[in-house]
């Protein structure tokens, strides 16, 4: 993408309510512009960061057998009455009522109609296990929004809803998205720690948050250090096999949020490994069996030919959220530092003389040839002093910089720079592609 | 993707409120579910085809330069009051009012939200042209939704805003996205005929609809049958380059919606090419000048240092509608008969004996080696009757079809079905993977 071409409207300005530095640093950059409390614009530079996000997610929820599909924003108050939730909701359900006076709501989630969905068509224990999931656009009215898209009230989410006929068998239901969960956060390049959750409105007796450590974090947590170094199960994990042990390996650690801490429980973790923190919730997951499927009615046929309830579970992720999520993890002085996997560009190029026919000569020629290696670049070819297109460069935070000089264009050189290490170094330009293409 | 693992609700049954025969397709294949009047869940086969629509239409509005953000769906009312069309957009409008009793509404399209973006960051004429577009859910509150897809109330449009200096700028951006429209109708395997039109309630005194003919469209159309013939730009257009010819060769001939016909010039195309028929809205164009950045004061400044409200026009594509109008132009007596492009799936695989061993076998291994050649395969191997199955493939509309039987593996080879053709022929596995990939 030619930078001249493309809308990338980094300021300087830092408004007075952006508290934390994911908020602040994603004004700058130009990703998101506010467009009332708790409500984003994506601009073209956030929506490449959303857009890989959701990609891994997505990813990871195929390979874990979920099957994707995608509900409405606007759903019907009677599911919603039907279930018992629609007055235990609150004044965070958006309600709207339509010009014949029907009443309806903008989705915080989507238990009900999933639950609706299924009960339409499945009626034997012989189609299950289902797991089904969408990456929709969620509205919460909070009372108040803040800290940028970390919590919006137009929010993106991803939420898995699993079907089983036993609890046993839901069980493992939910241990597999528990491994994909820990994939996913992986392949992002974050560290997220299952704990021991309360389950809240949602319902249900087992639940897990993801939390990712920040200052930041709205919430304090405590964990046993040793889960920090425990590696995700790996993308060839067999989802097919026993999943126990992968659970069992971080489960046999203390984690909890605050409301489920136990400070007795939390003494007994080895001195020098009791973490106590703040931390930001990036995924939820609960099992609570028959809560929904009782209440609607959505039983199946067992091989006996008896009618029960589905056993459900349900598994969010907050795609937008993670945005502001990684942002706290990975930045510095200069401004954002992207792991590659959702870095909105692979590779920053700067043509810094666009003037000089020659300089400019070689500039397209690296475009084109980093191009050609299937490299995503972001090509900076605009007539601006050189020091506001570092600045921008290292604000936005791509992995690699590749700067196209004079002195360089004269030794037949580039200059490759690191974001995260700084590190610089004089290379062919055909050594700077390959560098760029192999990390 | 393994049957077995997926959710393909097909379905017999045909509410009698499903009038047209998308629609009825649409239920019947199990690729959308009514939630409520005019909003739908997309399941799983219903999303591949939608996702693959978005994506043809987003590659060809990178390829004409246009970026990619994403605007929110819940908009606040202050915007529209600016513009004047907060009252006069009517009850389609979706209105919402929130905790704090402030007004806000469900956006019905984007003219206000993208101006206040645009106003925000862009001051200068160096900046231009300049053409955002986005893909997201709408909300019409139409009083009577109907036809499923084709006119629900919560429905996903492609919008894309441009921004020019002068008027005549402004033209070319107009040319631009007519070109690239034609094109990704084309890649659809549509015929979509560019006709004058009324500009409604967007305003501006230049605008064309995109139609396909079907004989289930809701307006009724009139145009040279020449221009049925007239060929897509193609991909290799140089956007740069001059358009005009490209739109003249359509525009030189006869082309109205009903709104805008004048018998007396279409009494004027030869005698039987005078088509008069019925047709499917898939896109809208509009050219309207200052209508909105002189409301809402989006100035740019010329290179004389003088501030001109900037030139804009808006450019709609309707992307959930689009999958119910390429069914009203691609089907048969026995279901959907998809182009290559948009289907859901590259090819059916039916294993005839899953419980045969070797039969299984080869259908495993067949399974893994169209995989392995890149197409996305839907592979049947449940325990059905033959018959249902064949039933289901055809009614699905994959372009290709290979049945794995036990004479088949006997004799070394498997039977290819071409869906739209109904043509049928044994050759080998290998050949059949080749013939699929090649098509």
């Amino acid at each position: 993408m030619r930078l001249s071409r493309y809308f990338l409207p980094v300021s300087k300005d830092v408004p007075a309510d952006a508290a934390i530095v994911s908020h602040q640093l994603m004004l700058r950059t130009g990703m998101v512009r506010q467009n009332g409390a708790g409500i984003y614009t994506w601009l073209p530079l956030g929506l490449r960061v959303l857009n890989k996000i959701e990609q891994i997610v997505r990813e990871e929820m195929d390979r874990a057998g979920a099957v994707e599909m995608l509900m409405p924003t606007i759903q019907q108050a009677e599911l919603w009455q039907e279930s018992g939730r629609y007055e235990a909701y609150g004044k965070e359900m958006l309600r709207i009522t339509d010009r014949h006076e029907r009443e309806m709501l903008f989705g915080p989630t989507n238990e009900e109609l999933i639950t609706d969905v299924f009960r339409a068509y499945v009626k034997s224990y012989k189609a299950l296990p289902l797991n089904l999931y969408h990456t929709q656009w969620k509205f919460r009215d909070e009372i108040r929004p803040r800290f940028g898209v970390m919590r919006g009230r137009e929010f993106l989410m991803k939420d898995a809803y699993s079907f089983d006929l036993t609890e046993e068998d839901a069980r493992r239901s939910y241990q597999k998205m528990f491994c994909a969960y820990l994939n996913a956060f992986d392949r992002m390049g974050l560290t997220a720690i299952p704990m021991q959750a309360d389950t809240g409105p949602i319902g249900g007796d087992l639940s897990h948050e993801f939390i990712i450590l920040a200052d930041t974090g709205e919430s304090a947590v405590f964990c046993d250090g040793a889960l920090l170094d425990v590696p995700a199960p790996g993308l060839d994990l067999d989802f097919d096999g026993e999943l126990s042990d992968v659970m069992e390996r971080r489960t046999q650690y203390y984690a909890a949020t605050e409301e489920k801490h136990d400070e007795a429980e939390f003494a007994k973790v080895p001195e020098g490994r009791q973490v106590s923190a703040r931390g930001i919730e990036v995924g939820h997951i609960f099992f609570f069996g028959t809560k929904y499927s009782e209440a609607m009615n959505a039983t199946v046929q067992t091989s006996e030919g008896e009618n029960v309830p589905v056993q459900m579970g349900s598994y969010g992720i907050g795609v937008s959220r993670l945005v502001g999520g990684i942002i706290e993890a990975c930045h510095d002085e200069n401004g954002i530092v992207w792991p590659k996997s959702v870095s909105p560009f692979d590779v920053g190029l700067i043509s810094m003389k666009p003037k000089d026919e020659t300089v400019s000569g070689v500039a397209d020629d690296a475009y084109a040839a980093l191009q050609a290696a299937g490299l995503d670049v972001l090509y900076d070819e605009t007539d601006e002093r050189p020091g506001s297109k570092f600045n921008r460069m290292d604000l936005i935070g791509l992995p690699w910089q590749i700067v196209i000089g004079p002195r360089g264009v004269e030794a037949g050189m580039v200059e490759v720079k690191n974001r995260k290490t700084g590190e610089k170094s004089d290379m062919k330009l055909e050594q700077a592609v390959e560098l760029v293409k192999a990390d």
